[in-house]
């Protein structure tokens, strides 16, 4: 087809879709290599392989007639064994093909239109394309120079006079991977005109999770994704904890199968191994504390951190050059800008032998004039 | 806690949603019962185990770090597959993590407020559930006597006066079994004001199908199922065949990581077994053959099917009873009422020992005062 007939045709086709949808830039996510051999340190990925009970559970689904059946929509086995894990009721447990799945499904259950999302900048920029596909405002707080969210975040209208009707914040958060204390968490639930949803990706690499909120609150709601601290980012699995008024809810929204059968059993397995998170959590944060020096010893400014990434600026080398070299020499990492507030390389905590190779490749890169 | 407890909380749940979804039933799924023997005839799933390459190709993904890898945003292996098969680029194939994901992004995309969906009635329940998450409202119109429909389904706005952005039918239809052919599907998406969705779920058991129309039109989106003519229900993998302007649309609604590693690697290794499908497929059109005389034999009025099960409804016997009494003895099938048009029974076609069992039951029970 020539250009002008492509052109003509996209035309035909953002005329058909809703307006909100034709203007949508759509999210770009981290780049994933599919062939070669890359060290990838851009999307958080946990740099070490599942624990072995995931390959057994899913070998067992394979044979027979098992696949042929429709999963059980809600996962009962996966609940159960989570519920026991955290102490709640299956009831209080839904679970989502991926985080990402529950983050759709939370904006469509509380943002309609005329409402508004609220969330914190610079974050997961995946907030904000979820409320352009619902068609709802997203207003983007700056955190403050500490990284804690200030009484700005808790108005109960936007700028523009919106009603706030749903905030996420990523905590830990990324590209930061600073953590708000949950009495500080709690605090911004309180004068919330609304739901808040704490987005733990990554919070089982910090300190401290605020699961204990959901207890206390019907307006806060954790979730949780297998993609970073489970190391099973290629089965989407993550699920969230709220109480069960809210769980049903939110049941309203989800696709009736949104969880497979393989994914179901991987997951149950996955989260039952308690050993396995344990020693792959404190060999993460081991490689962690020797990267974030490493980094600091480099001239980079590096924010602790309390996940499984380090963030880091540099005082006077520009980031993107370093980006583009590290590529250059297949090391994928992140650069992230966020207009109106600066840009920055965000680093994942790969294996030791990774970290190395990135860390001499980086000071060739800096040496370099 | 207290009933009234419990009450307060769902009132206070139901207080921070939309409203849409507080006021919204919630879809309910086909039984699936997660213990014991049953013979289920009751949500259409394949009564054979998928091809075998599936376990191998499951199996390859288990060793090592690759389910920590995020997946391939859009299942490029698929898709090269997939568009050998039916002949297209691949950049007209766009997964879903089932076609139950598809049919949620493509209202997504097109049916904004204001904005009304289209689509038959009886058919396919899920439709009308969709367009309530979104808030949007869903026109049922009814088919003709014959199963076809008329120039009422391609009016430019509803009743009301609503603009129809979305139609969809499934073809094969659910739960008649009936499919609309090809020349006639054209012709409605040539009236209609615009995009016609062709749910093709049941699509591979019946003798035409519309693929050939979406090469000739950027207004035909076809849907396609793993969960029935593959049977893979409990992997979740579907796709839709549209041009590439329409895909490039719909991809902005899709989450990124729609579909993991293991259901993308497993409908490639089933989607290339056409072999497979063949006996598969001649295998269950034999046994609907059988089924749906053996029915007439019993007295129920059948409806020549072209999907893998058959609707059926008793002259004189009512239809609930005949359903309660199957389940009592272990054999689940669909009891479906539609308000204003009737009811019926819906039966998968199961193997020949379970249609056998289903049908000696069956007579039993009609042998019964």
């Amino acid at each position: 087809m020539t250009p002008s007939h492509n052109s003509a045709a996209a035309d035909r086709a953002a005329a058909l879709v809703r307006p909100e949808i034709a203007a949508l830039a759509g999210y770009v996510p981290g780049e994933q290599p599919q062939g070669g051999e890359w060290i990838k340190l851009n999307t958080n990925e946990n740099p070490y392989a599942p624990s072995p009970e995931v390959a057994g559970a899913v070998t067992a689904l394979l044979a027979g007639r098992t696949l042929a059946k429709y999963p059980d929509p809600v996962a009962t086995r996966f609940r159960e064994k989570a519920a026991e894990v955290f102490g709640v009721d299956p009831d209080w447990i839904l679970c989502g093909n991926g985080s990402d799945d529950l983050l759709t499904i939370l904006v469509r259950t509380f943002v309609g239109m005329g409402g508004a999302l609220r969330v914190p900048t610079p974050s997961y920029i995946l907030y904000r394309t979820l409320a352009g596909i619902q068609g709802v405002f997203c207003e983007e707080i700056p955190y403050e120079r500490d990284w804690s969210l200030g009484s700005e975040f808790c108005t109960p209208t936007t700028a523009a006079g919106d009603p706030v009707r749903l905030a996420i914040i990523a905590n830990p958060n990324s590209p930061s991977g600073t953590l708000i204390p949950p009495d500080a968490v709690a605090a911004l639930a309180a004068r919330l005109p609304c739901a808040l949803v704490v987005d733990e990706a990554y919070g089982d690499f910090a300190d401290a999770n605020c699961l204990d909120l959901v207890r206390g609150s019907d307006r806060v709601i954790v979730t949780r994704s297998f993609s970073k601290s489970y190391a099973l980012a290629g089965l989407r699995f993550g699920f969230a904890v709220a109480q069960p008024s809210v769980i049903r809810q939110l049941e309203k929204v989800k696709d009736s199968y949104n969880c497979d059968a393989l994914s179901i059993a991987a997951a149950t397995a996955a989260i039952g191994d308690r050993d396995w998170l344990r020693t792959n959590r404190a060999t993460i944060l081991a490689t962690r504390a020797r990267l974030t020096q490493a980094l600091a010893d480099l001239g980079f400014r590096v924010q602790e951190s309390q996940a499984n990434f380090v963030w880091c600026t540099h005082p006077t080398r520009p980031h993107r050059p370093i980006y583009e070299a590290l590529k250059a020499n297949r090391i994928l990492v992140r650069f992230m800008h966020y207009a109106g507030w600066g840009d920055g390389l965000r680093i994942t905590v790969g294996t030791d032998a990774e970290i190395d190779a990135f860390l001499t490749t980086l000071g060739g890169i800096l040496a370099q004039a």
